[in-house]
């Protein structure tokens, strides 16, 4: 278990402050905390996620899962299941659906990706065995 | 307050595994949870991340801490003084030392940013106003 | 102990919604969860507060702390010292200063008064004795 | 999750103390706190509630749940049907009853209304998707 | 640590309900939960105490602290203590004051006896080892 | 929701220690957390319950559950059932068994009853409804 | 239920730190704390288990899970379950299969051993009634 | 933070029940579950410690620390000191008094060592750095 008061924070690049909040609030239901005219810092599942203000890097090709992507592990399915339920009736964009990985392993796993508007990508995952969430 | 059987989770670019698992479980004290020939899993302040072997892009120009870093923001200042004496007693490269940020303000807080073999930006925070985590 | 699960919910009216999230989020520093074209709603202190536009009646007469407000007791005398500092420092509307009630008694607290933009009366309180929280 | 030993307060009007003694305490099963002769404390569902004795106001028209109501949201589908049935079984008044909002949105939850002896409205609530109850 | 949500259950003989809720609730601060013709029943420091209403039994000679008393042990010093000064400025009847007991040895506590109106004892500690709390 | 960091205790007579022990530690799976000469100390599903040694008094009549007794109400009928289950097993004395109480009522529960070898009753319980544990 | 911020720590003996490594937490899925040329210490399921290097004491006959073994009684079924599933597919050596032991007594609950490469014994439970966990 | 409702259990060597018994409740404090023929199970600082009646081996030499002990490691610096005080007071048998160890490192923690009747060793110990627990 991880301590319920301290708070993992991270900042990435959004190229649109208006976009980001309304996917961030408007879709994924996390809650605004403060608004600056450079970003916007949000409660994103309990911790903290600041979205800057930065304009687009040149296009390097094709966007790529790895290395680099963020998003919650629920220990309980029902949450899981229930963030796929918000995602499909808010019609988020996924860049890959619900699939499971690794499976009849005991790493095993419900995974799905969705795409934020600056194209950061967004990984949620609920393991059957929570002591594979590390 | 955050739920704490949930885990944030985060996949990073590492150029080589041995040195992020030097920095990261020899140096910040992380656990390592599970290694893999292209990447190794960390419980990382109670959440995940994931060390994904990746060769180095070109250089786009100088180290920024914006628009992306990760980090941890503690609740309790003595978490965060105990990160600072690890982080100066093992000589973990220091991006910029302590530092308070917005002194005067209720946002105020300190930090310090370390930066690991792979160049990944890394914050720690406290704040004096609880309530400014987010 | 209250339940962490549950939430109190409390609906309340607002003259203007931007300048009820300017006072709840920019000033009082609470969260911003929904904003729809009549209401917002607020992570208000981990509980929820709904602003409903609502035009404003014809005043009765002065404003009265009785028999209507709102706001929490915190038992940690440092939350309450925290959220005077931050009403100062933002310059947020007090209606009452910081003042003891119940000097002497097993009753003593600390409490001041907020007034929101739609004059709705916010009390914050910390007792000695946290037995008297109820 | 809310911080559990910290508490929201309410202070309403009541037009009758033992009346709403009757209703809250002998009713809906919320514990006295303290009786003074001009209000009574109460432990609502571990939040505080005053009752302020109050001498009723002008009618200004129809009894409307908008826009000051108050009440708890449970996270538990089973603390909800608990209270539906202390309702029913100890007749207590319903303004609305039992029925659900925002069916087949993310928003969906089940809701009722009560009204206590001096007209202050009382909802109590149950999302599907615990995240939407801010 | 026990287990915060079950409660202890204690049945203890009132000559008087008036009286015993003007101790239990007026004076000691507890909670009143229910009051029937024949019983109150009361949050005792989150613990449920029931006053059932029974005659004086025959006095058996002196009031003694052995074999049956009740009471809560604190675990912090600061909720002993503010119990004690609830005790001391509403003028509650001790049958014995704050005194230590097993000084310099590892079971040293600190105690005091309150009298209800019916005689029954209720004895407050608070061990410097909380291990010996039991 | 009690803290739980504190404990009720309970001082109660036992006429011999050894039949005591026998009852409480042997068959009620309560743990024995310190024996003197004139009394044993109990953990007692998580609170303490002190034995004292004390003769036994002149017999007034039939044994009868009011107005003494105690036991604990669990939240969770599973730790209810369970206790039925090993108090059937190791035949402890049931001095009244398993029945409900105020069946159709808000305040309805399940209850058994006790007899320890100095004829103290103890009273288990679980409410339907939780709230109705007080 | 235990403290969770403390942790029990076991030292034990490793004939070989990589094998121990790869048991403990290649195959048990531990999370590896510090590695030193001495020892490696270990988050095993929470606690500490450090494995000291240190050769091989001279047979002493058949292995035996008398007087000593270590391991972790689950509160939860599925927790014990996963163990099981874990172990079956990562082939882990058992020393005993699950089987049921003290079956129809209050004590009964579900076990089995593995056997690391140092010939320590581990053993894992889950008892019917938690109350005998102890 | 590990979970507080699981339990650690280590089963060890007893030459004696009675010496156990005397060590482990009368001495340091634990609590006993439950006692057989063969064995004793104890609460031992809310994990389970067994000791099962095993005859003496023949002494290998000196009796060393390693590879085998077990023990706490306490959080609070406080629960740390109130056990050595528990431990001189009583005077319970030191191996090791208190020491600190790798002073000025990260590492650093303080550390004391008991011998129970049977030689078995019980390290307890405080880090300056909670992190470093594991």
């Amino acid at each position: 278990m991880r301590e319920p008061r301290d708070a993992f924070h991270l900042a990435i690049p959004a190229h649109d402050l208006d976009e980001a909040e309304a996917f961030y609030v408007g879709g994924l239901g996390c809650h605004l905390a403060r608004r600056y005219p450079d970003r916007i810092t949000l409660d994103f599942f309990g911790d903290q996620v600041v979205c800057h203000l930065s304009p687009p890097t040149a296009a390097a090709g094709e966007l790529d899962l790895y290395p680099r992507h963020f998003g919650v592990t629920f220990r309980a399915r029902e949450d899981f299941d229930a963030l796929v339920a918000l995602a499909e009736q808010r019609k988020l964009p996924f860049f890959r659906g619900v699939q499971p990985r690794f499976e009849g392993m005991v790493e095993e796993h419900l995974t799905f990706v969705l795409r934020d508007p600056s194209d950061n990508l967004l990984e949620f995952k609920h393991y059957r065995d929570p002591r594979m969430m590390y």
